[in-house]
């Protein structure tokens, strides 16, 4: 699924390409002859997969609409090492100019969506299904979301309106979890699922009473969430949840929960080491 | 150096708190009374140094100004495991929707500073100094360069503007490097230094000629780069530069250097993990 | 659930602000005097349900910080023709100035809340909730759905992404409920509820079958949708939809649908007559 | 007369998108297939003007360059229910998630030139003309005053700046009408008329020695109309103001009146019902 | 008349900070310790009009709320070389950065208040009203119409909405002044007089003919302005036009026309010499 | 070297429309039909220095896409007086409607970059290169930047941000031109050259010993300049500032500087005499 029409692209893309352009980049408007051209070919520096291309073309666009790119592997797709991943054509202040918010892009994505790729293919075969968390960079949350899809991962909720998900201080707050589910079900949309998140045996029995449609096992062990899962027996959604980075997946999806969410997929990002290598025309 | 006035990061801080809270924190706001006050304690789950504190205060007054943050390690300085970084103390509503944007800010942040200041210990005594570069998260470079500096590295260029850096392409397209530097310093202010990039000995020999002031030694050996230190003997600044995060920070500076840039510091950052324990009023 | 933290709020009365008085209120600057203090009371012309008192004061603020809104009667009360609803205080020239802006609001936010107000009271007793639709005037939603709540109704899904709703399109062009339910269900996050609109007997079979949480029967007659209740027996939520504003929603509520959506409650707004009069001190 | 170029419009039109599209068009974008193509009817399902379709264009376009429409009925032009009044060809996705906005538009627009067209007949061939006011929705006075221009009506002041109207505050903060009308010549631009509201017969007398190039009644009964046409002579243009959308309308112009302005054509608007009706290609 | 409440003004000067700052102020925050006071006194280098010193002061509250203005010379009083204009007081490192926007905005209005009030003394005791035009420097058309009513001008129409100016085109185009007119009148809000450039004296029969309210008399000689004025003899306004700035005003005043427009007074503007002299404290 | 692409512009020409043209050119959208086409000249009322077409063209193709310009004398040729500078035509409505913005700017703009031209002019021969400052418009330093190189000068530092300027206050913050040096060159990038600004022989050699890359000799006569000259002796950059627009230039060049700094090339501009002379097709 593509992130669809967004506003907000291309004037987050404007900004960045002002952040580093600044007033003018003064070493190639001074060097570079304004009708030159050049050709640029993006080649991978180690294996991965590929995310952020039409980024990278839509921020060449709104510098230059003639630059034309070519695509050799696909969005989502696995590459190696030393691959030409796409080639760049046109103009060479343009493509000099735009370079490196291209690149930083196109590295973080394809780091998050090999990141994810990685987690999705360790747990391939038990149906547990790789989700996302909030834990992002502010301001790149729709491309990064798009990113763990592209990696083959889910998305959990976009943000705090469209998803309800009631932590340890809205119990106490609440005054235990029923009433909380109560209250978030009778002022929010009836279009959002209430998910509620326990850290107890205990809570999750009062989850399940109170009709919670997601369970968020915290930090759990992997015998405590087979318990759950006996337990609940498909009445709720169980997501297993905190420092997931860190764990051993496939034990953790053989448990039988439904989600793994993992902060570090998007808190924590290798950019991939990808090259992009010009000749003058 | 803080980061000074900057109408940008009041900018970047309310379109990070419109990403993360959209249309409005449906669960706070169903579950939790608009007059309850709460408080909770940052602590550190990892060694580490502190970015970022002053930036998770402005975001929490851009949502209400009466919360109080209180400071218990300061900007810069080390922390460790365990330790209890602010207190921060308000209406419940406002800590609990803004909690994410600033956690966010303060883990990458605070990453960026402890991987600088790992960096900097390790060449400590040599003379050489820590730079970064510009493979920064888009939108976050204002803060990223902060975050470089408060880990006792120092800023290159902060982007295409306020740095001349004449790399390979430009050096093919002026006709080598003595003509790319006139060009450059022809048309840019005086008031900035010229940059060359060089990869060979002939190329450092022929940008010493020209005159540069700061010579880039691109991906060279430890063995190529003291020699260079012995042939330019002071005429210029050197920069050794090319996957630096991968190399044995002492044995580069050793060689004589002046200075190290190192893309890792901000485009591969491992969140700093930091927590955020609320408990209501 | 008041509309908690928004940044596009100041933003849009901003803008209102402008749009309304431009370069400049010339008449108002040419005559007043720039100390010149006054008082004016917001009276009810006709009976109603009181919504927008906040977004009136925040106007103000805007404009000046130093003027004094007192109110007479809540947020959501209820109100007779010839009350004296708020009292506003302070320098001549704000008041006159953002006059219109905060009338042209409180009238349209609050006729809002007394049309769905009405709405509620019609159907008290029968367990059937009133909604809003995305019926709305563009740049508004965030208010007009805040005005529906404090009117006593509730809010379906605020935008095309925190919502899932197929329609007969969708179902086209997945081949079926079926399809186009799992498509859903695989791509968009699982915090969100599956809708499905139908129109026949047959697609809310199809629709039960494909395991929908919320089933729109749309533009049903009474004993279609009663028949449908009783089929559904509690398997999905139902909401009634489709021309409301003009069905005896009694007689609707009685069918034992748990939702009716009314998309006249929002976009055919008879504003509530409320006048400001003004005493200069 | 079309609104002319305004940059205002595309961006109005961006947040309204943004505002509706939210993050994505989940639904859609989950079933549709992005190559999939669409055609869909914009249908009458009541009499009316029809206001809007470049507005809906233009949207649409913004969404994606390609969609095509043709219309059958011309802005400004009546139509009758069941009337296809235009159609709309291009990628399924763009016509799905942009169809909301457009409609709402559309519809809100075409109840403001309907209900305009109805009370400029009322008064066919008594010369008065009908007007509108700054009783407007706010962030949609440019788009609504043109409705009322497509209904037949004619423009009041845009804003606060582009019209002089002293009020009854205006008049007791100045010393009474002349001095009110003295200083708004000395310091408003001379390309501006100035026109003062009056309540009374002396006001009216006090407004004419003043030199008022325009008198508003405001609230007076249509014999106090006609004495006031009567003693006024031509000498200044006169303006009946007050709740005339409650008021027999020819009966007032028959007063002879020069203008009748009418807050209800824009602060109570019945969207005109039209659906759009779409096809899978 | 002070500008009034502008949402503009405050977003112009934020972007005037940030233009000139950049992403900060390096020798400043370089050199100066935070907490370092400072104290600044304007001083006139040589004799004129103030204009600005409000705009001095909310640029500097903008970057710091706790900057401390004093006033010695008033808005629009005029001053001698050696003045002290006012003094400043505050944290050192905002009274340094924010110095330069001040001074620039400080400089040109004085410039422009000042040619305003010599053209104005120029023509005292005649009645003829010296107004500016629309020949203003881009974004700064608010503050520019200011500092010609500070300097004791007039203002023309702000822009092409708020005034109707036909001209030699418009005139082609409709075919005639009399139709030009009548269109103008039919479409454009009552509330605005209509101005009709002549260039001939049988143009000038025209307009008169056609009704216009106000007769620019473009390029003309004295005695073509007398003979003018003699002809309308009261019947229209008359505006005297066509590169003011190098004419005798008193000479053009005395022929009788109304008003006299001057593109020079905010095309050409000198800025006048203020300087900012700073101690630390 | 051309500005480049820069986000700004667009933004900036897109405000200066709107600030201009308002709600809309009522006179032209009353009296013009929408189809009708137009053709105008650019013709020089003086001599001079071309600067701005490109501006021009850009602000009309903002309007209206179809709008051709055709140029008969390049950016930065210089012209005289009667001369066709460019040819414009297209849709009427735009070419009436954006005549003032495109006016404005060229003349402007053209005005800096034949005063800039006088300048260069006058020290043709001695070496030394003329500069800007920042003493420059709000808002449009891009623009006026790129005429001052049009004009054959050259720019200073674009802002605080990417220059380092050490003035009499930093000295005295820092105790000592050495000490404030050094705190420069320990926190700014070590791409920026360091400038001292003195004015005296002590502070001159001070300077010096401090290493400064660049010393501005602020109001200094021509034989101190000389002095300073041989004294430094190459070992810096020298720049002679303060009020060089009264100075006999050919005279301070012959010093030897190397800069000559003048504020009044941007901050007393003298519009350019060039008009715009339509006809209708």
């Amino acid at each position: 699924m593509k992130p669809g029409w967004n506003a907000g692209t291309d004037k987050f893309l404007l900004e960045a390409l002002t952040e580093d352009i600044g007033t003018g980049d003064i070493t190639t408007l001074s060097v570079i002859d304004e009708g030159r051209q050049a050709h640029g070919r993006y080649i991978a520096k180690e294996d991965g997969i590929l995310c952020g291309m039409d980024i990278v073309e839509r921020t060449y666009h709104l510098l230059n609409a003639d630059v034309e790119l070519t695509r050799h592997v696909g969005e989502g797709e696995p590459f190696c090492k030393g691959d030409v991943l796409a080639e760049v054509r046109g103009n060479a202040i343009a493509l000099l100019s735009g370079e490196r918010v291209g690149l930083n892009l196109l590295q973080h994505l394809s780091g998050i969506a090999t990141q994810t790729r990685h987690a999705v293919d360790a747990v391939k075969g038990t149906g547990a299904v790789i989700a996302d968390t909030r834990k992002m960079t502010p301001g790149l949350r729709v491309l990064e979301k798009y990113a763990v899809r592209v990696g083959g991962g889910s998305n959990h909720r976009f943000n705090l309106a469209d998803g309800i998900l009631i932590k340890d201080n809205h119990i106490v707050a609440a005054g235990g979890i029923e009433r909380a589910v109560r209250a978030a079900r009778l002022h929010a949309p009836h279009t959002l699922k209430v998910e509620v998140e326990v850290e107890t045996d205990e809570q999750l029995e009062e989850a399940l009473r109170a009709g919670a449609d997601i369970i968020m096992l915290d930090n759990m062990t992997n015998e405590q969430m087979a318990a759950a899962v006996r337990k609940v027996n498909g009445r709720a959604v169980l997501e297993a949840s905190g420092n997931m980075g860190q764990r051993d997946l496939l034990a953790v999806a053989q448990t039988g929960v439904n989600i793994i969410s993992i902060g570090a997929l998007t808190h924590s990002v290798k950019a991939l080491d990808i090259s992009l290598k010009f000749a003058l025309s």
